[in-house]
């Protein structure tokens, strides 16, 4: 076949997949939407929903516009006065290309995310709803839900990648929609993830402690802003997150592979990425329409089968792929690396994050001691989760490097199909992560509206079963987005010597252990600044969901409805305010290094905040899932349950977390992946332009 | 002057050091030794203090006899069984040389930590009963104990390298004494560190939580173990610790003079680092003697006063080293960056670990919203605090570099000699650190002899001056082992070359990357291992200390004497037990990676391990002292108070931090010398024998 027809089969995949995720959404959208009650709640969680999302990406097009013309702008046009006479060779189709290319990745993410959040808003008082008939109708709904999300994103991905290939057949430009899809991505996941922390932590803090009511009782001013939180920051923004990396490792792959082809290996390496990702589409597809669970059963159990089952269709596919292909082994070996790596990587997170082992254990069993006992076990474990993990990374990358080199393949291009076949079933792990919150919902609405004890009960199984799922794609997403870097950064190395630029990284260099040193420390900062936010703002808000209560006695009695509105206002508009500085560090950080202390040291910055970027997105991960679930071990009656000494200090400890695992964490890998992009991008004025 | 004389007048200077240590420990032992009851607590602490430390040290014998046996057989031996015949070449003076040195060095270290503490047992209670006098005879006592320390220990670390380098005139020789320094500095600085942490948790949560007795109220089971605590983690602990970095400074330093020597620089480019060491003693001694403070006045003022007092001398006393010696401006550059940036990066972290600054005011404050949210705004806080260090690092670094080379000194001598420059006044800014610790152990005293409310006021106000100095301390003692890492990390390639070995650190190789995350995960690993045997063990006493309560009645009504004895005994058995698996991590793990994946990939663990080691080092630091001072802040009265419920979250951010700023925090710059010594140690082999 030839390379085009490939690319056509690829295109064919994604439209199919957007096409199975529109029927799964319009299936979902014709079961009962429950009570009058029920429905109030929903309405509630929907437009708040749906608002935030509109004010976000509201300002995320201005920015994007923005970023669009200094991109058109900067690449594209001859600058004298800024840059001196002919230092830099311009070229408007690479400037006005990438604007646009980055604008539809923007857009084409936007509308992943957005799409995600739609089902997911209506998915859930279906959930809920249908909980009241058991768990396998209620399952099904919230499963199907997910695989909106999960199949209709890696669908736009692939739809977008491919046809903008096809138009251009210029590698470069695809980066273009990399950087949008990664820039939007990084404020949807941050901006949702601030939001929803603030939220959350909130309405617990006053509801909860203080005044001593139900988690999602309705009578708490915050409760509706809590549950916009998980759509917008869960789904949206999580959804954003691990698009924008599936993206980049495509991309990544493909730019590595024109590096192949000119070196004489042949064209269809370039669209050989494509192809892999094709394979695990219809590995997904495939794989998640055999998810189901009988009355009784296992919801966790079912959705990890379903994984396992994906990655050995995916690796079947693949060797077809391969070999029907006339491919080397050497480029089959780190595919199917990728994808096994991943799963481990996926299950030793489970490990450390579920109370069936001894981690969840001891936090739990500690907190006997109190609050701050329970911290430290917590943050030690969060800690010695990252080393598996880092190990597999190292495994997976090794595997890969050598695999391939042993065929002859630039080892590095393995490292690449390596991240690109740890994602590839993306469209199966998205789905039972999205599964997660809507589950979540679901119990928030049963809850707030009463559907009685059983329903409540099954709600609940269902929301447990999402927590090893989300575990285990947080494994995989943080896994790939590291191989995807280093990917990058290669990909940023080649980008400086077309453009004649020099590129020795060597760690003895001092300039280059600047750049390391100055990348190591943008996750921390990053972290610190998102986190910070969090408590700022939930200052804000705690003092808001107080007065509501002191100033109306009918809101605690249940008489007067409580002002939602204002408190979602509140989180909103704290939220889109701490998003400016965080986007400034991840785009003007690396331009400033890369200009003053000359692209060596901007390689050994984006060096620098893989590192600690892999390690804190791991360790915030795993420590805020730990601390949740040993709340939650507690809460199921052991060691005293509800209302004993160790829960009160457990629910400190998964307060502590809840910033880790949902604000800052899953921020990380798309910062590094958006600091490798911008380098990637801004490499041919970088190449001329430096102090040092 | 022939560089014989420079060596014997360092060698003097070190000596003299010594002498007026001494002369200050006899005038410490002359001042009133306080009533029956005062004597009889600090009679219990230093016998317990003798004891645990007789118990390590005996343990570190063990491991220093056995580790000096294994380098004397591994490289000075021919060992055709283990390594092939012929494959390595052997040198029986490098192996025991190298073996002898490491005991040397070994016991060196443990003479200076137990020097620290044995005047710190005796100067804590003549403080107390000072304090009854007035503020200016106690602080003198407390302050002139601390100098015993500095200045001793400098003392007999220049003795330990002049010595050695003047009989054998082998700079690689003199690494066996730096690896045998940071040996013992790691295990006595961990061990320390784990035994006060087990004990001060334990006693707090136990007394002033669940029983609400005071803090050191002589009832409380686990009181004399607290006080232990302070004097074996912080004192002897820490003094080992800043010894070891100092060594490790001075030897790197020298070891690159070599590979200037060898590009036909003057020979006394390699004592020349010794001659600087010799300037800041000088400058410590006279700025030591300096401090006063008068009725009424800030002890911590006197304290900053000292510190850039000897800093400035030290500047000048360097010019005439330089200029009088005939030596380049190029190397005048590093040695006063150095000192000043070490300043700066000790202020900076004053900054954000004083009260008088916003980062403690809104942890502070942000306690009203309960425990939670005090502990993420302090993490925060404490991560973003690494960022003004690192910079820090990185300017004195890039100054140091390119104001050698302007000169056309090697670049990377000149960062050595920023570290040796940083550290040189190590004499001033272990006194005003050690003064920490004693002044904090005569509050207790105070308060469990009940010397009355004016005494203990006194001993407070002392005791707060302390955390500055603490502060600044770490953050030099941080900011300096991270300079000195590099220079040895450069150490290490040159004993690779030299061993015929080839050294590219590229990061684009997977095996350096390996390397990389792998030293990256390194520092995080070795934090968790060592808080998790703090929570487990202090669970452990918390079992034993509320068994003495609840089964002897008399021991909370005053009547009976508690069982003091079973609690040291609890927390040195566990702290020692616990140093097995960071004792292998730091030994075991640099040369695993070196024989498997080659010197290039260990020298990429190294520098992995830098970064990491240095941004955790500074966070726990940092986040530890801001947590304890947020909580002091509010005991002294700000915001409700002492039981007020800002306070009570604010002790539980204070016990979470605890283990960050005393256990793992402080051990990871030691850990990270130790890991560059061992490489460099066994470079020789490591060049000739690996699998990959």
């Amino acid at each position: 076949m030839s390379d085009t027809l490939w690319i056509v089969v690829a295109l064919g995949l994604g439209v199919a997949s957007i096409g199975v995720a529109l029927l799964k959404f319009a299936w979902v959208m014709r079961q009962p939407a429950g009570d009058t009650s029920s429905q109030r709640v929903a309405r509630h969680i929907r437009r708040s929903a749906t608002q935030f999302l509109g004010y976000l990406y509201l300002s995320l097009a201005g920015v994007a516009a923005g970023m669009g013309v200094l991109l058109a702008v900067l690449l594209g046009f001859d600058l004298p006065l800024l840059f001196g006479e002919g230092v830099v060779s311009y070229d408007v189709t690479a400037g006005i290309g990438t604007a646009i290319t980055f604008i539809v990745g923007a857009l084409f993410a936007g509308v992943a995310g957005y799409m995600g959040m739609a089902v997911a808003v209506n998915a859930n008082v279906r959930t809920a709803t249908a909980a009241r008939d058991g768990l396998t109708p209620s399952f099904r709904i919230a499963f199907n839900g997910g695989s909106v999300m999960g199949l209709g994103m890696i669908g736009i991905a692939i739809v977008g990648i491919s046809a903008i290939y096809l138009l251009t057949e210029n590698a470069s430009l695809v980066l273009g929609f990399s950087f949008g899809a990664s820039a939007l991505a990084l404020l949807a996941k941050a901006g949702g993830g601030i939001y929803t922390k603030i939220a959350d932590i909130s309405a617990d803090l006053v509801g909860k402690v203080e005044f001593g009511i139900a988690e999602d009782d309705a009578r708490n001013p915050g409760s509706i802003a809590d549950n916009v939180g998980d759509n917008v920051g869960d789904i949206a923004g999580m959804g954003a997150d691990i698009y924008d990396s599936y993206v980049a490792s495509v991309v990544a792959a493909m730019l590595l592979g024109v590096a192949l082809v000119t070196r004489g290996f042949d064209d269809r390496y370039i669209v050989f990425p494509l192809m892999v990702s094709a394979a695990g589409i219809l590995a997904s597809i495939i794989g998640s329409q055999l998810v189901r669970v009988r009355e009784g059963g296992d919801p966790g159990r079912a959705l990890n089968l379903g994984t396992i089952f994906t990655c050995l269709l995916f690796a079947g596919f693949v060797a077809v792929v391969v070999f029907g292909g006339g491919f080397t082994f050497g480029v089959y070996i780190p595919a199917v690396a990728g994808v096994l790596i991943g799963l481990l990587i996926g299950y030793t997170t489970n490990f450390f994050t579920s109370d069936l082992y001894a981690p969840v254990r001891a936090v739990a069993k500690y907190s006997k001691s109190g609050s701050a006992i329970n911290i430290i076990t917590g943050f030690s474990y969060g800690l010695l989760s990252v080393v598996p993990s880092v190990v597999g990374i190292v495994v997976a990358m090794l595997v890969a490097y050598f695999g391939a080199e042993a065929y002859e393949i630039d080892g590095i291009y393995g490292v690449a199909i390596a991240a690109v076949g740890m994602l590839s079933i993306t469209g199966m792990i998205v789905s039972a992560d999205a599964y997660g919150p809507i589950a979540d919902n679901a119990k928030g609405i049963a809850e707030m509206s009463d559907l009685g004890e059983e329903t409540i009960a099954n709600a609940d199984a269902l929301d447990s079963a999402g927590n090893t799922a989300a575990a285990v794609a947080k494994g995989f997403a943080i896994g790939a987005a590291a191989l995807t870097v280093l990917s990058l950064f290669h990909a940023y190395g080649e980008e400086i010597r077309a453009a004649g630029g020099q590129l020795t990284i060597t760690i003895r260099d001092p300039l280059v252990l600047s750049g390391l040193f100055l990348g190591a420390i943008t996750p921390p900062l990053f972290s610190a600044i998102t986190m910070l936010a969090v408590t700022r703002n939930a200052y804000t808000m705690i003092g808001e969901i107080r007065r509501q209560f002191n100033e109306k006695p009918g809101v605690l009695e249940g008489t007067e409805t409580p002002d939602y509105e204002r408190c979602v206002r509140i989180a909103s508009r704290d939220a889109l305010k701490a998003l400016i500085v965080p986007a400034l560090i991840s785009v003007v950080l690396p331009l400033l290094v890369g200009f003053i202390l000359g692209p060596s040291a901007l390689g050994g910055f984006l060096g620098g905040s893989i590192f600690t970027g892999v390690i804190f997105a791991l360790f915030m991960a795993n420590g805020g899932g730990l601390w949740d679930n040993a709340k939650k071990w507690i809460e199921a009656g052991n060691l005293g349950g509800k209302g004993s000494d160790e829960h009160k200090a457990s629910v400190v400890g998964d307060t502590v977390g809840d910033p880790f695992k949902d604000t800052a964490g899953p921020s990380l890998n798309t910062l590094i992946t958006v600091m490798s992009l911008v380098s990637s991008v801004f490499a041919p004025l970088i190449a001329v332009m430096h102090v040092f």
